[in-house]
């Protein structure tokens, strides 16, 4: 369907924007499933917390009321919402009075094998580091060159998706899908201080852990601990959870503790 | 004057571009005068260089020709350059035979107020830490949010750029310039190896120094080294050179190897 630039039909934005000369602004990818955007409030929340730390104004009343007459529209699909700091003059500085710019676009659903769920994925090493940025860190701003770069790495089909280390070889995240381990009945995820983007989908996850009694951690992720955990999933707000059988010459079972989060997120996805 | 996007009048933007969804592309601000870009060939090189390193197919040929026409028409005034990878499809995989996109916009000239150069600037202390990233580092591409966040740290007039140090707290550059010291006789500016952008008039001034029998040296620079110099000053291709007089609680003169290269610097914008 037609892409809607500050709440109008639009299938272009004015060269000015400051989201294209620099980057300047977040991004959320929201699945969408007979007109309804699943995990709303964890996205819009994730967007207020974006703007509030780059400082770009943003009105999340609008944001909402928009992107729910965008998604009834699209009905069952995946609906991209950018937010940049909207037209800029020359230079870096940020005028602090200027309202964000918002643009929703309409894409088909995602057409992920089914296997990756089933039976699950083999992860790309890739030897792309992720800078450290505390300023940045969590955010899903646009400034995602590195994630492009790592995505460059491999062509092939028999990996969907790669692993990203940071610069200290800490286990942070996929290119497009946060990372989860289970050690001893513990559900252990990448802290991402220094960098990484904290997705809707890890939160909803942690959250629906704690609600089961399973316990969980956010922490640094050595490899050797990646190499000696029990099971490793994938996970993001489009395909829900799939599982990770193999990284390198490491290889994982498909656990409980990953298939029973796996039919949540379904759910979730699917309500 | 109107923009162009691939080498037609323009002023908007496909919103499928990727240098708006991840910042995956290249940039260049081109000082020109009289329909004259300045430092054409080195704005060039590097664009050349970074689309290399971000395999971004762009045909050199066809840039120096639109670059060349778009400069006579704006006259005098500042030139920016985009160049992006073009429209992209869902997610970061890049399409290896897509053709890079071409932006020109034109702006007046810059008006920065002419004490800059006459007597120095003052350099704000920036807090924001460049990160550390070999695969961009030296480039000008699209991912400018450490600059953004920096620039907004400061909004009064008395300081004209900011002083951006690494991660390390080695001294790297300005917020939109390059950053020199002369010690001893000696024009040492700071190694890009980790970040940082390596502009189009550092690498002139470097050249020009040779030339004269200048002894350069290209480095790690410490706050204790900036503290120690005989001369600091900035750089870029827009306004050439400013003395720097002050950061924080430190001060230099304005000195003699900084006035023959602003003049050189001048002349070059001017010719």
């Amino acid at each position: 369907m037609d892409s809607w630039v500050d709440g109008q039909p639009a299938d272009a934005l004015s060269l000015k924007d400051r989201g294209l000369a620099y980057g300047d602004g977040l991004f959320e990818t929201i699945a969408v499933r007979d007109g309804r955007p699943s995990l709303l409030d964890r996205h819009l929340a994730r967007l207020a917390q974006g703007s509030s730390r780059l400082s770009i104004n943003s009105d999340p009343d609008l944001i909402r009321s928009e992107v729910l007459a965008y998604a009834a529209a699209l009905g069952s699909g995946v609906l991209k919402l950018v937010l940049t700091r909207g037209d800029g003059l020359r230079g870096y500085a940020p005028d602090p009075s200027a309202p964000a710019r918002r643009i929703l676009l309409g894409n088909p659903p995602a057409a992920y094998p089914a296997v990756h769920g089933e039976r699950g994925v083999r992860l790309f090493p890739c030897v792309t580091r992720l800078s450290h940025q505390p300023l940045l860190a969590g955010l899903k701003h646009l400034n995602r060159l590195e994630q492009v770069i790592a995505r460059s790495e491999w062509q092939d089909t028999e990996h969907a998706e790669g692993l990203m280390l940071d610069q200290a070889d800490r286990v942070i995240e996929g290119v497009f899908s946060n990372l989860f381990l289970v050690r001893e009945g513990v559900l252990v995820t990448a802290d991402l201080k220094r960098c990484g983007v904290a997705g809707v989908m890890r939160a909803e996850l942690l959250y629906q852990a704690d609600a089961l009694g399973i316990p969980t951690q956010i922490t640094d992720i050595t490899l050797e601990q990646l190499q000696s955990a029990d099971e490793v999933f994938l996970c993001n707000s489009v395909y829900g959870v799939w599982p990770v059988h193999a990284y390198a010459a490491l290889s994982w079972p498909v656990g409980p503790l990953t298939r029973k989060l796996q039919t949540i997120a379904r759910a979730l996805l699917d309500a």
